[in-house]
């Protein structure tokens, strides 16, 4: 395999696979449950929802039978299985996994056509009609998630089965689609992000071209709006460049940003990434909730306009929040500045993570940030519904499982002069830096304790960088090297510290993560006059199982908040005691863990006039 | 035929059609331009979108064709028109009408198959084969509009032929469902109120007994829930007795409540009709906006939560507010109780009326409350996108015209003892009391000035009740008979003035139309800290056009309400000045008539902290 292909903008580089290792704490308890109960409760899933059958079929391994078991695009609930599979082998290999990923890898493996197209769909019901449904079709989602999990198996497991497969399929796509061939892209993005992704696996330029080419068609009317909706649902209402204010079904706009930066990044594309950066600014700064969720609508799954963020009716798809997570990265490394990281800490620890439950086994499709007394639910995907099992449309568990398994990969970053840490957790960071290579051990208590300790285990003779996010809501951070206070200046950027490092030298970085009162922007209706209660990176709620007064009613007064530590509560957590109007308590728990006991009343922000 | 059968529960009656006639002002405007404008267009664009063409076809006076012209309940367009084409021949008969009625009934007729079935796209597309999908075939609200279409001819012209077409397709029906034969219900309500006027139209029984089968086997599970979506989008998730708020598609809920209270009324049901009464209830406290607009959600097209009422993602379907009109009429019959005619105005006044431009032209689908500056519309139905002259689904507009074709028959009822006159509008009415013939003349200006003039213009020599509305709003009224002061006692009632009446009394009534500030709910988040502006019946908004300042960072202070008469403005409306925090004025006009000049930002509700 080529090496990795070069970024022509690229402020800061992933590091290798296995070079960063969460090593304990808050996520390492997240992936466990990810590793030993949803990845296995996900394969059973998959059989029982008949989505593995339907690749037999297609492979003739069992006769083709009667229909289709679930949506058009269900092939991509095994993809996304698959890519999880395969970074979990990364961290630590099993016999379990690696039999999982030969079994399946041979399955689609069979499943594929001579000439390298592969869609059980099309295969089974359509009887082998290609592409005619570019609108609703999701033949090239689906070959999105077959050539992302390709990648992951070939770098996280040497494996090269799929990559073979999913080489085959892109070498038929690039026949097909572009200029002078047939002119069209899909209704729902993500093969751009993928096709970028295996161009710098495989070095194949044309895979790059062709992802740069589904970028620029789009937004020049080549597809049928569906239904009522109108050509923004799919995000063909503009040219890409052209977009500064994402509309349209969040999934598929942020799928779509991200490729599209992919391509900005790879094409050294300044113009591009420059109108993406736009659209993300709108987003963060006007339609994003404070949990990071994304989409105020369920109408179309939709971005709304900005401003427009009721709790109550909020969508925040549990993959919306997945796309922002894959999006910021991919600014995050193009620029370096520390605002994609914050914004991916604040959905990772509350839009993305509140789609499971602690048991790892049910899923939020929506992620709503209110649910009233008697509310009423008609919907499987609906909060109010509670966590469920699987989905008919099971985007969402997939999803979650590979973000966990892939967790690693995002909380540290190189460029030339230093290595930069963007997430907080106990864990060990190696990086090649033009000087020569350097190991960081990490220690912390993160979230629920604010000191990040960073110990040189490796460092060249020569000065590099160590740099250190200070998130937005860090004002009053203080920070030391071996006892010597250091200037932090303020919250929001990166502490850069450079020195010519020794093993042994160690970096602390006291983070504020008491309890605050978050005051809402004034544009946003229905919030107006609440607050709500945050902690580090965390966003808490009021769930009514906690109360002494109905929640609908309850109102919060000025008066000190008091962090409890409660070990024995919804996995360990710490609460928030808040005081009431009415002089009483309310309890505010971590987001992330509501409706883990009972679906009720449950709000984010609460009245404090 | 036999006269309009009895009914079992009836605290008041609806006047025979022709004894209420509307003679002035501004229904008498809106009506008019129904007539010489909306009518008239939607004859053409019945023809231009194929609605009248699929009847040809199925009729055999044009061959097949390939294909069907818009959704498969395209037949409802032309019923629903042919209603308004009915309606104005009692008010005034012309060529044109007799013409449009004559020429369409043969046509149906001729669409009819010998059975007595009739629907064009179950012929033209599926050969014939009925009621193979209740869910979304929509073959029972075809034919319910057809229903509805024929009694509207009968009574109003005397014309019988689309009569003996809809008792030959409502014997089919009672043929074909009930217990012992096809057990099932419509995916959309809408048979039930058809049926029990056709009852009351040709005292043939079975037609009630359908209705009340039809109701009664509801919420038992018989339909398959469509796509995401659960049983209650139909409502069919409980029994229909045991319902206490309404929830799902708003227009299905609201027909089917409003033909659950015909049943009950025909049948001298009270448990069913308190129930309903009491979803009526939460409606009207908690799920109906301030326009007496409902269906807080696009999503499902559907009513919220209680208290989710977001102005700007409200949907308020036009013809959602058309089905709860027809409701609370028969809620206002049944019980005579002023809260319904309350609702009755609110209603018509706002947001059915603001789903018809002043041309008569266009029309809104949703009638949202708020829009903020540069507010992306991606939907034909959205306010965002302006008045249509009409839609893909073109349910909205038709509702509009049979509605104001038939406002003659809402403003009075009568009862053994009385006359009560609910609706204020220059205007004669008559009616056959216990005692004899009585005769009213109605003069006013209102809705934009308070006095109403009635002049007793016949009465018998025995004493008998004239009740007047006095809208819950307008406490401080004052009335007078023969210029002596009579005690008004509270609003929100009907003023009883009871006594020996001669021709040439003259009551005078007060009501305060006065602008007035209206707080909202404090359990409604997206409007806290919010005042709206009402003149007497009329809501009012602030768009951007009429002010100097940005309109979404606009706040409003204490101090007079000013109201200015603008005889060139909008067809002529008083506008009322509400000075704004920074000093400057703000200009509201009434809210049925925003985005007449342009589409932009527009709210009914401004912040005032």
């Amino acid at each position: 395999m080529p090496l990795r292909a070069q970024r022509q903008i690229a402020a800061r580089r992933p590091l290798r696979l296995g070079a960063a290792t969460i090593t304990g704490g808050f996520w390492h308890d997240r992936r466990e449950t990810n590793r030993t109960s949803t990845i296995p409760a996900a394969a059973r899933r998959l059989e029982e929802a008949g989505t593995l059958r339907n690749l037999r079929r297609a492979a003739g391994h069992e006769p083709a039978g009667d229909g289709f078991a679930g949506k058009l695009f269900a092939d991509t609930d095994v993809y996304k299985w698959l890519e999880a599979v395969a970074w979990e082998q990364a961290r630590s290999a099993s016999a379990e996994l690696a039999e999982w990923q030969k079994t399946t890898n041979a399955l689609v493996e069979a499943a594929q056509e001579p000439d390298g197209y592969l869609n059980s769909y099309v295969r089974l019901v359509l009887g082998g009609q290609r592409f005619g449904d570019l609108e609703k079709g999701h033949e090239l989602y689906c070959a999105g998630h077959l050539l992302q999990a390709a990648v992951a198996q070939s770098r996280a497991t040497g494996d090269h089965t799929l990559l073979a497969v999913a080489t085959r399929f892109a070498d038929l796509l690039c026949k097909t689609f572009g200029p002078g061939r047939t002119e069209g892209v899909d209704g729902h993005p993500l093969i751009e992000m993928a096709l970028v992704e295996l161009y710098r696996e495989t070095g194949t330029s044309a895979y790059l071209e062709l992802a740069s080419y589904f970028v620029e068609a789009r937004g020049h009317g080549l597809l049928e709006p569906p239904g009522h909706h109108g050509p923004a649902y799919f995000q063909d209402h503009l040219p890409v460049r052209d977009v500064r204010t994402l509309t349209g079904h969040a999934v598929r706009a942020l799928y779509l940003a991200a490729g599209a930066t992919d391509v900005a990044v790879e094409t050294g594309d300044q113009e591009l990434l420059d109108a993406l950066r736009s659209s993300w600014q709108t987003m963060v700064e006007s339609q994003t909730y404070l949990t990071g969720g994304v989409g105020s609508r369920w109408y179309g799954e939709a971005f709304g306009d900005p401003f427009e963020l009721p709790p109550d009716a909020a969508y925040c798809e549990t993959c919306a929040a997945i796309a922002s997570v894959q999006w910021s990265w991919r600014l995050l490394l193009a620029t370096g500045e520390s605002q994609y990281a914050d914004l991916i800490e604040r959905t990772l620890y509350n839009a993305v993570i509140s789609g499971v439950s602690l048991t790892g086994r049910e899923f939020f499709y929506v992620n709503t940030l209110k649910v009233r007394n008697n509310a009423f639910a008609d919907d499987q995907r609906s909060a109010v519904a509670g966590r469920q099992p699987w989905f008919g449309t099971a985007c969402c568990p997939p999803n979650v499982m590979r973000t966990l398994s892939s967790l690693d990969q995002l909380i540290a970053t190189s460029d030339d002069d230093g290595v930069q840490v963007h997430l907080y957790a106990p864990a060990t960071v190696a990086a090649e830096l033009a000087a020569g290579s350097v190991g960081l051990e990490v220690a912390t208590r993160y979230p629920w304790h604010g000191r990040v300790t960073v110990t040189v285990t490796g460092s060249p003779a020569q000065p590099w960088t160590l740099a250190l996010r200070l998130p937005a809501w860090a004002a009053g951070c203080t920070a030391s090297v071996n006892g010597i206070a250091q200037p932090t200046g303020p919250a929001g950027r990166m502490l850069e510290l450079r020195r010519t490092w020794t093993v042994g030298d160690e970096v602390v970085l006291d983070l504020p993560v008491g309890a605050r009162r978050t005051v809402p922007d004034d544009r946003i209706d229905s919030v107006r006059g609440c607050v709500a209660i945050e902690c580090g990176p965390l966003v808490y709620c009021f769930e009514q199982v906690d109360q002494d007064l109905v929640l609908d009613a309850a109102a919060v007064s000025a008066g000190d908040l008091v962090e409890v530590e409660r070990p024995d509560l919804l996995g360990g957590v710490t609460t928030v005691e808040v005081p009431a109007r009415d002089g009483r308590m309310l309890t505010a728990i971590p987001y992330y863990a509501w409706a883990n006991r009972e679906v009720g009343p449950m709000t984010v922000w609460i009245d404090a006039r």
